[in-house]
Parts: C-alpha cells; structure tokens; sequence
C-alpha cells in the first residue's frame, strides 16, 4: 500500500534508523550528576536526552538551524473555509521574503534560518530573492468535489520536500529543524487528515482556523465530510490521504521530516499542520516518531488530538494560532538550551 | 498592621503607581493590526500588553535584563525538611560565581546578567568576585520552635533587596527582571507562607522540594503545622509572616519586586518561592499585581495554588523545579520576543 513509484522516496524512508537508546540513557545519567535536585529540569531532561538519541551524541553542535517554510494554497477555499481570502497566501509569502511576519521576527530573535519555499502558491511570485521555487500548481483542487491532487502530484510534493532539505543541507550541515507552513485553506486540508488517519469525529477536531464564527466553523465540518465521503481516502495508504484531502506544503513537509530523519536531524513541530504531517510521516515509517518533537500545543483542538494520539506532551501553551513555524522556533530554542545545560552545568563532584 | 518602621521602604510602598492601561490597550489595538490572524499570538498578546502598560511604552528599550539571585539559609533545616543537606546553599553560591549552574548557563544563552547576593548564608564565602555579601544572619532560627527572624531583620531585608536592586539600576538602567533563589529548605518556608496566605490546607501545598519521599513530605506537612502553631503568624500582616515563617532570600526578593514595580520594570516571577515572595508582596500593595509576570508552572503544587490564587497562567510547564530563576529566564525570552513581534512584524497595510 505504502509503496511509491519514485525510488528515491521509497529508499530514503525504509533508510531510517532507530534512534540510538544508549546515548539517550547516557544523556539521561548525565543529568542526574548535574548541579540541581534530580530530575529537575522535568521533561526538558527527557527532550534533551531523546534529542541526544536522533544525533547519537550528548554535545551535539547545534550551529545551524532551519525551519522548513512551505507555501501552497488550497482549491477548497472555494467553499468559504476560510476566514481570509486566498490571495493571503501569496502577499505573506512576499512578507516573508521582506523579513516582516511573525516567523521572521522569531528566527533572527533565535539565531534560525528560514527556507523559504513555494510549492503550490496561486499566482507568480517575482522579483524577489530568497524564494525557492517549485511551485507543483497554482493551488490543490477543491477537496468537496474530487481530489486535491493526483497521486503523482503527491509523490512529486514529498520528492520536492526531500530534495529542498538535501540542497539546503548540501550548503552547510544542518543540525536542527522546524516546520513551518502558509496556505489559507490548510488548516481544513489538515482536520481532515487528522480524523482520518486518527480515528477522532471530524467535529472533534475542527476549530476556528485563522478566525471562523462558529456557524462558520459547522460549515467547514460539513465540507470535510463531504470531502472524505467524494474521495474515499483509504487510511492505510497515506499518499492517497495525502492526494485526496492534503496539501502540497503537507506533502513538502512530510518529505523534509523524511529528509531530516534521514540525516538524524530532529524535527520540531509547530501546530495542527506539522501534526498532520506528523501523521502521515508515522504512516510511511513508524520509527520517525522518536525524531520528532512537539512544541506548543496550538488554539485548534484538533492539535491536541494529534499530540494526545502520538503521546507527544507540548513545551508550552500560550493558545497560539498564527502558523508559519512561530511555536517550533520556541521549541527549538528549548532544545538548544537543554543541550547547553546538559554540557555546560557543573557536576557535585566539581564543587568539592 | 503594614506599617513599616523603614520610611524609605514605606515609601516604596506607597509610591508605586497603576501601570498604564491606556499604552496596554494601544499594544492589543496594535497586534490587531499585524500580518497574522487576530489574536493568534494568543496569551503572548496580552503578557506584551500588559508589559507596554508597566512601561508606559509598546515600544521599550530591553537593552539590559537581570536575573536577582539571593541566597541564604534555614534553620528549619534542622528538621529533616530537605533531601539537601544545608550546606549545598554555600556550594551552589560557588558555583553561581563560577558560572557553571543552571542559571548562569540560561542567562548567557539569553543575554541576562545575574547579580547574586549573600542575604543570608550559612558560612562565609572568600575570595570569590561578583557576590554581593549582605549577610543578615548565618541563616534563620528554626521556625519550628520560634520566629524565623525578628521583625526588624524582616524589614532589613527588604531593605536590602530594595538596595541591591537600586545600586545595579544606578550602574546601568534595567529594562526586566526575574526572581532567582537559592536556599536549602526554602520551599518549606514558602509552602508556610503560602498556605497562610491563601489559606490552602498545608497537605495542598507542600511538596517533594528537592527530592523527598512520600513519608518524608508528611513529616514536612507536620513541621510546618507546628511552626505555624508555635508562632501564629497574623496573615494580615506581611512583615509579621515573612518573620516568623519567612527567609532572608524571600524578604530580598519582596524589597526587589517593590524597587522593580516603583521603577515600573516588569517582574517575572519563577517557581514556588518567587510565588511565596509575590503573595507578601501584594498584602504590602496589590497594585503590585499587574508588574508580575508568570513564567513556569513549576512541579511543586504549591505553586499551582498561587498562580490560580493571582489568576495568572503560565507560559510553559515542563515540570521544572530547579530553583534559582531558570523558570523565570524563559519567561524573560518569551516578553522579550513578545515586544519585538509587536514591533517588528508588518501591518496587513503595509502589505499593500
């Protein structure tokens, strides 16, 4: 079911490796002998440890990190799910590139760099550097009437995904990343890949998106099952998950979460986006579960499901809904620090 | 009952002003304004806000943040009440100096300076650059058979930590606080404190601190319920509790966030002791209130019992109980980018 006709895709997830346990038990003993109480940095001791388990060493460098930002719209916009129009997708990715949104304030604040890629925005983006530009089609199809995409579309927006993450690898090593997405329409594409892949009652797991009424947000429930009535996407296969009801950033992403794996680089998610890509990846390739990392938990309820089915807790709840990878540059500061206190903080035997 | 034979501290007390909701409201208005979906910065909106208002300014100047780290000692100790023997406050002081705890590998991370002070420690400390030796006592007399200090060592602790606060603003402005400590046997005093003041049962509040056993927390329980007994502390009266039950270090702190609040710089708070110190502080001056900022939510259960007592919601909960401001240093980094989002980030108009 899960086989793909690009070769390249098909290698790189069955190339996964467990994550090294040792390392983690050894990152683990090490902050027992710290200077402070047992156990007392809490979970940031068991983040740090599984992170030093992805990198298979306890001092990692962490002197380059990404967020992987993949802008695409959606066909199903059509149907009013939307509380901004689509054309948003394309000013914000020119917002980006000016270094004006939320994600770029954050990055230059953290010290993370931002790759920026169209991968399905509707309308030309021009004259403006920074952008990669794989741009699939001008959007997704409407999901209420047929697929989003073909099958081939689907596989083509993972290889994308891969191939931006090598490339952006191949300049300099990376050694941390964060998931980051635009696309009005996508957190629509996103519930219904969650109920789907989750089991949860499509109810259970759509919310207001960028700011819908909630009569509003009954209609969006409406357009989802009808969605996944039309296309009857079959659960085990998540590429036909991802044809039927995704997105082309969906697809970008879960392709860069497969690179990163690849590369032992641990994966930071955002929000109710990056967990349906979560979903999807854990469906290709159940070990990528130990790479990644979950954030914040975000305002849609739906994350919560996400998070609750892959026993994931957040770092932090602020109620934040903005996208674009704002929570995972948080979460990836986090991180950083687990690993400068874990390798920087002296011992009790230092003090005596 | 709060008169305060210090006239320069009564004054303190008196002068503090209500933060500007003018400026906080113009800070909502304006995150209304940025490229994002209305208020999908969630809580970090109104954190900011409120912030603009204790600075009169959406757009203030964080050039410098300090963490005030004050230690000192507990005669309670001498009950068993810690898994720590007491002399790890002086060892922990050493290792402040030698910038290799906890506290001081966040603050580089994130650019706070720390000042530490000897408010109260047992055994002097030579030879060491960077403290501040305003030692009131080697330590406090054991709560359980008498007050913990006089009154008058009470007021002169908050006389000192208002001084200390003073002389690092004279060297050079600061912008924002956070509240560190260190002091074996210091969540017993706080988790005293804490149930007087909020009138939580004791069981509520008390727990493990450092590392304790079950059987062990029940006997902390019943050492606190004597010390209350013995010295009926008057909950009415701040300087009366912080005496009989209280901590030189906590005493600092309350000086600290009362020279803070008059200077109208923001406080953030970190775990169970901070707690304590903000719910003396509030019986000298409830306006005090909108100047404190939670960070964590700390492991010991007393502290969730302050922050719903203060209605105030932490940022992320990791289940940290470290001590020393490690809380609070995030919580410091996340109003920091709070601010910047506010003034950085571009307005749909300027998309246009």
């Amino acid at each position: 079911m899960n086989q793909l006709k690009n070769f390249k895709i098909d290698a790189l997830i069955k190339n996964i490796q467990p994550i090294n346990q040792d390392i983690k038990r050894e990152a683990l003993k090490r902050f027992d002998n710290l200077t402070k109480p047992r156990k007392s940095l809490g979970r940031l001791e068991n983040i740090t440890a599984r992170a030093a388990g992805v990198y298979g060493s306890f001092n990692p460098n962490l002197r380059r990190k990404v967020i992987f930002l993949m802008a695409a719209d959606h066909g199903v916009t059509a149907e009013r799910v939307s509380a901004y129009p689509a054309e948003i997708t394309r000013q914000m990715v020119l917002n980006f590139l000016d270094g004006s949104a939320a994600i770029n304030v954050l990055t230059r604040h953290f010290g993370i760099d931002v790759v920026v890629t169209d991968i399905g925005v509707r309308g030309e983006i021009e004259g403006k550097k920074g952008l990669i530009r794989k741009k699939i089609a001008w959007g997704t199809e409407n999901m209420a009437i047929g697929p989003a995409m073909s099958r081939k579309m689907a596989e083509e927006s993972l290889l994308i995904g891969y191939e931006v993450f090598e490339k952006a690898f191949a300049q300099e090593k990376i050694d941390l990343i964060g998931l980051g997405e635009m696309g009005i329409g996508n957190t629509t594409a996103s519930s219904a890949i969650i109920s789907i892949l989750t089991g949860a009652k499509i109810e259970n797991v759509v919310d207001m998106g960028t700011g819908l009424q909630p009569e509003q947000i009954e209609h969006k429930v409406s357009i989802i099952k009808k969605a996944i009535e039309i296309n009857q996407p079959n659960s085990k296969d998540p590429l036909d998950v991802l044809a039927k009801v995704g997105g082309f950033e969906i697809g970008g992403l879960v392709g860069c979460i497969l690179a990163a794996a690849a590369r032992r680089v641990p994966i930071v998610m955002d929000g109710l986006i990056s967990g349906a890509c979560a979903l999807l990846v854990l469906k290709f390739n159940p070990l990528v579960e130990d790479y990644l990392f979950a954030s914040h938990c975000s305002k849609e309820k739906g994350h919560k499901v996400v998070l609750n089915y892959l026993h994931k807790k957040p770092i932090f709840d602020l109620g934040m809904h903005l996208g674009e990878g704002t929570g995972a540059a948080y979460g990836m500061n986090f991180i950083e620090t687990g690993f400068k206190l874990l390798n920087q903080m002296a011992t009790f035997d230092d003090l005596k």
